[in-house]
């Protein structure tokens, strides 16, 4: 994974990328909807033109880290400082292709395992060095951005990537146990080796890591069959400054308050996720797919309840609204057709679904879903199929819509049923009206693709030209209001991005000031001195 | 509910009674297997013998208590007092036949409504008087017996029962909000007039009331199909006496560590639990069941995995070791077989499965399982629906044995497949060999009823004569020797049961001292005075 280069500026493979111009449609959609100018360009700086702040690190603490992880696993090079400044969100987006990095770890350490993580937390602790747990460095929430020093000798990134070893694969249970600095393919390659997968592939999945995971609830393609993160752990370490948290590998247990799950959803606020054991599925063996069209988002909504609440929901779905249906078909080439109208665009809701494992339960499940997508009109499996094998390279397209200077970003929830077309409407007018509000023609796209008993994930994206000069207030008074939107409509703060500094401020209005004060009691447990991911998840913590 | 009469000495309903001496061929094998003198007869001491200490609650207390839930619902009679002393493990059915209360509540109170629970809370901050919440009070691990009074002023016993109003159904969601003292059977009439059923069905179900389902991470018969008690809860509230955790109703969320998963197993010792929403299901349509015999025990969990490895687990499995299957073949009437040898009885093993859903589900789920239990022979639907029909009725049996002067009690693991075999044997051994070592000839029966991807759970009943004299000794000493077996072979401390005062010793043993502190943590910060439950869950907090 190494070898092959990353982007500091933008998303992904250095060497892969997606020009929203190589596809003219959508290209030509996008300039209309957006009301852009085609010659705008922005251009990223030269990585050699990006200034960030001189290192803190003292060089005897540097000595002292050398010793602990082994000298060629420090680093105080700029490049590596930039690479661990900020996650890959708008904002951190738009701050590194314009080379402003206020703020940048002073020094990078590569612990090997999980002693070198304890020696780094030691001195941190006894130097009153704030360290960041640093995975796949994807966080879209700010959850690895490099806090304040204020307070702190200096900041150090604990990057795990180089803890990524094997355990044990116990293919009696079906589990395995991985370092958690491992990522989604080298995973994956160990696991099909003995023929089993893990099911968990969030689109971040080639880059991120296992620890960051379980660190932020993420979610996956197929969390319809196998569940979110929390339903494939079984058990967890956690090495805090001053304690060790490990969780017994078992089935299900009664003993008590769940400490797992509060190393579930930790956020590098309470200590670093070192080691887990995972639930491992046999690899499948067909996978299917199958695409239809409702005649609008809420038929679309109402088909996935009635699966969802007749054990006939497909492995994955993933459904479009009216205006993200209208994108997709821009995407693949289609036109908006006649009928587009207003804001609202073709009244159409596309419905992608999957369905893997052995062939008896493709068989079955198709047989119990398609019957249950009521009034929609079948498009074949094309759709479906190739959003599957496209959608790890969609998020290439965000820089190259960046470099047309235009604001794209997203924001996700999720709601029980009753309240979930409330909190979609509410969700889309909070976006509509700030990005219109800005001055700008905005795109307010969403789509559902987690679904439950009770509830389903709403996910938006929304698209607007950038105001130049304040790419970032713009942003922010958008995302401010649309999470203050989701919340009083009785949303979720996030389903599956996790808080981060970027929700931190509006913990308190979903967990209560009562919850809050238990996030803080866990932190002062495990972290008296506050140096594990400050200002992330804990509000007021850095 | 309250308008019949629980046993203040046994199980249940006072006016059911499971004689042994009905069940002919059960009686001999048990006057067999365990050489039992059939004249000894134990009778129950009667209730006005019973002596329990004075109340030490202050006139004052329970003119203010009275003011705050109401004169009717305080009450300071001896009968309450005895009915909220203890639990229904083994060991307290045998001190209050004997009528040896050492300890009682000094008072009990009955809220209506949580405004009530925080009075009542309030008080006994300020009086410095332990509170123990109470549910339907059928514990088996000492979760709600009274704690020493030493350094309270008083020891409260609040009973939740009257606290069973529905809030809402949200039939859109599938959920359903109803305040946390309501009981199985409330619960269901109330779902069922509207279609729903609420698929937790513990054995206590007809007693246990919801929060204490909530509050000692309860499991039930249908877990295969619609998990445990953590899997059906969406939202739950918890009053301490200084905070209110209030968990948003969400399908999922990335809030961070979980506060619902902290609720969950907090067993009295953080709060009260107030209030919950439940996931609800459609009534099943149609309910099937077959029945299989292995020709061993491991022969049936090696299908057991298959099925749960393979999506084709049935709803509800119930698989009985060879000791367990000849002590149900003797149930049902039928003698041991000439080929019984030594204390492995007949080399059986048998399997009860039950369906339950849409017909198509149900017929779906049967050709998934069946062909998986290899190498069994079927024995018909019979066996499976007569346990499915008894299994509320069979815990009855306990009394009449102990009338018997016969020692029984259960006990409950859980473990990864690779384990299993371990945790079974290492289980089995301790409590025969603490059985046997104790002079009596001991039985020990053992069944797996919940079923997961990565490993299942292990359920012993151990039966011996009594010791007289030292009865509880007798049991203390093989209790704690098969706990240690659990533990020390890779199992859980408890797969259901929860932790109580019984398992609190043991605590550290699963959790690492370092998972103890988390506990103390959130003692300390919700229960800042300690007067929750003392001695429960929390070691050494009383």
């Amino acid at each position: 994974m190494e070898a092959r280069a990353l982007k500091w500026w933008g998303w992904g493979f250095e060497d892969v990328r997606l020009e929203v111009a190589s596809r003219p449609v959508l290209w030509a959609y996008l300039r209309e909807r957006l009301k852009l100018d085609p010659t705008t360009v922005h251009a990223v700086v030269p990585l050699e033109s990006v200034s960030v702040p001189p290192s803190l690190i003292e060089p005897a603490d540097l000595a002292e880290l050398g010793r602990a992880v082994g000298e060629a696993n420090v680093s105080t090079e700029d490049a590596d400082r930039i690479l661990h400044a900020v996650g890959r969100g708008y904002k951190d987006l738009v701050r590194l292709r314009a080379g402003r990095i206020e703020r940048a770890p002073d020094a990078v350490v590569y612990p090997e395992d999980e002693g070198a993580v304890r020696a780094v937390l030691e001195l941190a602790r006894r130097r009153r060095v704030a360290v960041v747990p640093f995975g796949g460095g994807t966080s879209v929430v700010g959850g690895v951005e490099t806090p304040s020093g204020a307070g702190f000798a200096a900041v150090l990134a604990l990057d795990l990537r180089r803890m990524r070893k094997l355990h044990e694969i116990d293919a009696t249970s079906g589990t395995a146990t991985f370092d958690a600095g491992v990522r989604g393919p080298v995973l994956e390659e160990v696991l099909n080796a003995q023929r089993f997968t893990f099911p968990h592939v969030p689109q971040s999945w080639e880059f991120s890591t296992l620890g960051g995971w379980i660190a932020t609830r993420s979610a996956g393609a197929l969390s319809n069959r196998y569940g979110t993160i929390e339903d494939l752990v079984v058990a967890v370490r956690l090495v805090s400054p001053t304690r060790t948290l490990d969780v017994r590998a078992l089935p299900r247990d009664a003993h008590g308050p769940g400490i797992r799950e509060i190393v579930l959803g930790s956020e590098g606020a309470l200590g670093v996720i070192t080691q887990a054991t995972i639930r491992v599925h046999p690899m499948p063996q067909v996978r299917r797919f199958a695409s239809r069209v409702f005649r609008s988002f809420a038929d679309g909504l109402e088909a996935l309840r009635g699966m969802a609440q007749g054990d006939a929901l497909p492995d994955t779905t993933y459904l479009s609204d009216e205006e993200e249906t209208q994108f997709a078909l821009a995407n693949a080439g289609i036109a908006p057709d006649g009928r587009a109208r207003g804001t609202t665009g073709v009244t159409q809701s596309l419905l992608l679904m999957g369905f893997e494992g052995t062939s008896t339960h493709v068989a079955h499940a198709r047989r119990r879903a398609l019957p249950l997508a009521r009034g929609s009109a079948s498009l074949g499996s094309g759709p479906a199929r190739r959003w599957f094998e496209d959608r790890l390279r969609l998020p290439y397209l965000r820089d190259s819509l960046l470099d047309h200077g235009i604001l794209v970003d997203t924001v996700e929830t999720a709601a029980l049923w009753s309240r979930l077309p409330a909190v979609y409407d509410a969700g889309r007018k909070a976006l509509q009206e700030a990005l219109w509000g800005e001055g700008e023609a905005g795109l307010v796209l969403c789509h559902t693709s987690h679904v439950y008993h009770d509830g389903a994930s709403l996910y938006f994206t929304f698209l607007a030209r950038q105001r130049a000069g304040d790419e970032i207030g713009q942003w922010e008074r958008v995302k401010d209001r649309v999470t203050r939107a989701f919340v009083d409509a009785g949303g979720a703060l996030s389903h599956h991005h996790g808080i981060g500094a970027d929700h931190a401020p509006h913990l308190a209005r979903v967990l209560g000031e009562d919850g809050l004060v238990v996030l803080r009691a866990l932190k002062r447990e495990l972290d008296p001195d506050g140096i594990m991911n400050p200002g992330k998840l804990v509000p007021g913590s850095g």
